[in-house]
C-alpha cells in the first residue's frame, strides 16, 4: 500500500468537507465505489477512510457506511485530548510513584531511588552471551514458553551460588522471576490471603509497603536496629497469639534502608521461632552479594527445617539492572509459586535467563562482584564523609557494611518531607523517612542513595541538602 | 449495506434448506456467485451467509466454502441458557497447571494448550533487532529501569497499529507489560478488589479463571455464542442491579475457545450499556490480528466514551512468543495501572521492547501476519476436516474466523475429562471442556489447538481421539 497515496486521498476528501462540497451527515461513497472512482486499491481506500476517521472528519456507522461528521463533534482526537478524569492514586502508592517519577527526570541529581549507575555493569559481555544464545537456539525467541519455573541452566547456576553461600537448594526448587519485585509478589500471594497481616521491620523499603497494600494485606511493623536488624523480642510479642500474623517479610542481609545485617545466631533464633509457630518467613536477599568487605552473609533459609522460608533474590542490583532476572526458592510453596508465576507472567523470557546463565557460567561474575562491592564501599564512604562535613551537628548516620544506601537521622523535629520538597526545587531527588514506615517515626530521617559516582555535582547537592536541613 | 436485504436473502436460503431444495452437506454458491446471481453487493452476500451461519443453517469450511449443516446440529445458540450462573469462588488452578505440565513434555502430541509452533515466527530478524539495539545502547541492559510505562519507541509503534485498526490511543496511554497475562492481572487489580465479582463469557479461556481466582475475585459466567460472542441480554440481566458486578472481562475478537467475533454493533451496544452502568470492560485482544481472512475486527475500546475500557494485547501469539511483550491501554486507570506495573515487575525489560519496536518499525510485520494467518487458517481447516472424518456422528464444531483453536462438542453425556485422561495415556495432551467453565456445562466439549502443523503424527492422534470419543 502506498503510504502517501491514502493520505493524499484523505486530505483531498477533507478539503471537500472543509469547502462544503461534502456536508455534515452526507454519506461518503462506499469503499468499493471510492476504489472505482479513483482507481485505488482496496487497502488504500480503507486507509484513507480510517485516516479521515482518526482525524475526526468522518465517522463510521456500522452497517451503513461512512458519513461526514457534524462540525464540533470530532471523534477521536478530542476523546484522547479531553480524557475523562483519571482515577488518582492515594496513600503509600502515590508517594512512592512520585519518587519513581522523579528518577525518570534526567535533570535531577538522583539521591532518592536505589539505582546503581549503568557503567558499573558488564553490558557488553551480557549482550554477547545473549546474542550467542539466540543464535544457537532461536526457540529462545520464538517458542511459546510453558515452563513457569525457568531455564535449567540458570536454575543450576543459581543453585551452585546458593550452595557456595552455605544454603543448598535443589535447582528444581527455584523459580526464575522478573526481578525481585515479582518474586516478592509471588511469595506474598503464596502464603497470605487478602486481609491477612504481614510483619515487616521498621524502617523498611517503601516498595514492600506498595506490594503489601496492593495485595490487600495488612502490615505490622516491628522495630529494626541499624546494625543487627529486626528486634526478636518484637517479633516474639507480635506472633505470640496464633493467627495474628500470617507471614514475616524481611531483608536480613544489608537491609534497605539501614544496611543492617542479622548475625547468624539471630537468623537461627528467628527461623526456629517462626518454624515453631507455623509462620512463613519471606527473605529478600537482593543485596546479599553486595557486602563491602566481600563477606557473603548466609541466608535465613540456611536454618529452615520446615520449608517455611521463601528466599528471594535478583541480578538487578548486582549484574544486569535492565534484564530484570530474579529468583525465588519457595520451599514447600513451590507448586503454588509456580502456579502464581504462570498466571502472573507465564514465564520469565528465556533469552534473558540464558544471558545471565551464560555470564555466570563463564566465571566472570565473582571478579565483577569484587569490583562492584569496592565501588559501592567507596561511594558509600565518600557519601558518609560529605554528610559529616555538611549536615547539621547532631545528624546521625548508619554504617552499612554492604549495599549502596545510607540512612540519615536529622535532629528531632526536622521534617524531611519538607526537605525533599525543597531539594526537588533545587533539582535534587530524595527519599524522605516517612516513606519507610506507615507511622510518623522516621519523619526526621532520610535515605541517601550511593549507587552513583560521587561527582562534584553530587557533592554540591549534598552540601545544599545539608544547608536546607540546617534551616528546617 | 442494506440492513434488511441480507436478512431476506438469508431467510430465502433458509427456506430452501427447510424445503429440502438444499440438503445437508450441499455446497452453497460462492459469495461472488451469489452476488452475480442475485445482483447483491459483496457485503450483503457475506452478511447473508454469516447470518445463516449464526442461525445454524450452514457452516463455513475454510478454503472450501459454505455448506448446509446436518439437521439438528446447530451449534450452541440453543445449548446456552440466557441466565448467568451464580457468583462463586473457583478452583481451577490445579487443573490448569496439569495442562501446562503436560505441555512441557516433548513426547506428547500437543493438542491442549494454545501454543503456536516456533518455526512460524521471525526469530532471526528479532535477534538482529535486539542485538543492534543493545550495541547502540548498552543502557538497555545495564541501566536500572524506573519507567514502568515502557519504551516510547514501542508505545508509538503500538499506538500506530491501534490507530490503523480504528482505535486511536495516545502513546502515553499505553503501558508495556510482560505479555497479555500481566496486562490482564494489572487490569483486574486496577478495577476490582478482593471479593468483587467479574463477569466473563462462557465458555472462556481457563487462564482467566486462574487470574481471577488468585486475585481473590468471584466470577459470574454469561453464555457466549460461538459466532457472535457473549449474550447481551445475559450481560444486561447480570448487571441490572448496581454493585453486583465490578468488571466484565471478555475476548471480543476470536474468542478462546469458540473463535467468536462480536460484530461491531454488539460491541457498541455492550460498551454503551457498561458505560452507562459505570462498569469497566477489560478486553483481551490477543487474537485480534489473527483473523483468517485478513479482517482486523475493531476493538471494543473504539466505542468507549468514558475511559472505562481497558484493552490488553500481546505479541506472544503473533510475533515473538518467548519475548513475552504485551501492552495495556488502561483508559482512565492509567495511573493506577502504572503503579501496579511498578510493584509487580518494576518495568518490562527494555531490550525486549526494543526488539519488538525495531521489528514493527522495519515494516515486515504485516507481511509476517499475512503468512501467519494463512497458516493458522489452513491448519484450522485441516483440523476441522480431520474431526469431521474421524469423530463420532453428531459431533459439532465451531467455525473460527481467526486464531488457532477449535471448539468441539461431542454427543451429550460424553465425558471429556475421561477422554483427556485416556488420550494422555496414548501420549496426547488435550484441553477438556470442563476447564472452560466453573459449571459442568461443557463437560462434553473439547478444545483442539491448531497452532502446530498437521503432521501425520497429529493426524493419527486426532483419529485416535475420535475412536476414544466414540467409545465414551
Amino acid at each position: 500500500m502506498d503510504d502517501f497515496l491514502y493520505r493524499s486521498v484523505g486530505q483531498n476528501l477533507a478539503a471537500s468537507i472543509a469547502s462544503g462540497a461534502l456536508q455534515a451527515g452526507d454519506r461518503l461513497p462506499s469503499v468499493r465505489a471510492l476504489c472505482r472512482e479513483r482507481g485505488l486499491s482496496l487497502a488504500t481506500a480503507v486507509a484513507a477512510y480510517r485516516w479521515l476517521e482518526a482525524e475526526g472528519h468522518i465517522e463510521a456507522r456500522p452497517r451503513s457506511g461512512y458519513f461526514v461528521r457534524a462540525p464540533g463533534t470530532p471523534l477521536t482526537r478530542s476523546t484522547v485530548a479531553e480524557r475523562p478524569s483519571e482515577a488518582r492514586l492515594i496513600g503509600t502508592s502515590a508517594r512512592t510513584m512520585r519518587i519513581v517519577d522523579a528518577h525518570r527526570r534526567a535533570d535531577l541529581v538522583p539521591l532518592g531511588a536505589a539505582c546503581p549507575e549503568a557503567s558499573l555493569f558488564p553490558a557488553e559481555a551480557l549482550r554477547r552471551h545473549m546474542n550467542r544464545a539466540a543464535l544457537r537456539d532461536p526457540d529462545l525467541i520464538a517458542r511459546y514458553v510453558m515452563d513457569p519455573a525457568g531455564l535449567p541452566a540458570l536454575q543450576n547456576a543459581i543453585a551452585r551460588r546458593l550452595a557456595a553461600a552455605g544454603t543448598p537448594v535443589a535447582p528444581d526448587d527455584l523459580v526464575i522471576t522478573l526481578g525481585c519485585a515479582e518474586a516478592l509478589n509471588l511469595a506474598l500471594a503464596a502464603v497470605a490471603r487478602p486481609g491477612d497481616t504481614i510483619l515487616v521491620e521498621s524502617p523498611t523499603y517503601y516498595g514492600l509497603f506498595q506490594i503489601i497494600e496492593t495485595l490487600g494485606l495488612r502490615v505490622i511493623e516491628v522495630p529494626s536496629d541499624p546494625v543487627d536488624g529486626i528486634s526478636l523480642a518484637g517479633v516474639e510479642a507480635a506472633t505470640r497469639v496464633a493467627g495474628q500474623v500470617q507471614a514475616v517479610l524481611l531483608v536480613p542481609n544489608f537491609a534497605n534502608p539501614t544496611g543492617a545485617v542479622m548475625p547468624p545466631e539471630r537468623k537461627a533464633a528467628l527461623v526456629a521461632m517462626l518454624n515453631a509457630r507455623d509462620i512463613p518467613l519471606i527473605e529478600d536477599d537482593v543485596y546479599g552479594e553486595l557486602g563491602h568487605d566481600g563477606e557473603r552473609p548466609p541466608l535465613a533459609k540456611h536454618w529452615d527445617r520446615r520449608g517455611e522460608v521463601l528466599s528471594c533474590g535478583s541480578y538487578s542490583k548486582s549484574l544486569a539492572p535492565a534484564l530484570r532476572v530474579g529468583w525465588i526458592a519457595p520451599g514447600r510453596y513451590r507448586e503454588r509459586v509456580e502456579m502464581l508465576k504462570f498466571r502472573n507472567t507465564v514465564a520469565t523470557p528465556p533469552l534473558l535467563q540464558a544471558a545471565i546463565a551464560g555470564y555466570l557460567d563463564s566465571g566472570g561474575y565473582d571478579r565483577h562482584l569484587t569490583r562492584l562491592r569496592e565501588r559501592f564501599r567507596h561511594q558509600t564512604a565518600r557519601m558518609m564523609q560529605l554528610v559529616d562535613a555538611h549536615f547539621p551537628a547532631g545528624t546521625r548516620l548508619s554504617s552499612p557494611r554492604g549495599g549502596f544506601v545510607l540512612w540519615v537521622e536529622l535532629q528531632a523535629g526536622a521534617d524531611t518531607d519538607l526537605l525533599a520538597e525543597r531539594a526537588l526545587e533545587h533539582g535534587i531527588a530524595l527519599a524522605p523517612g516517612s516513606l519507610f514506615s506507615q507511622s510518623d517515626r522516621f519523619r526526621h530521617c532520610l535515605r541517601l542513595a550511593c549507587g552513583q559516582p560521587i561527582t562534584p555535582r553530587v557533592e554540591a547537592a549534598v552540601r545544599l541538602i545539608g544547608q536546607l536541613a540546617a534551616a528546617l
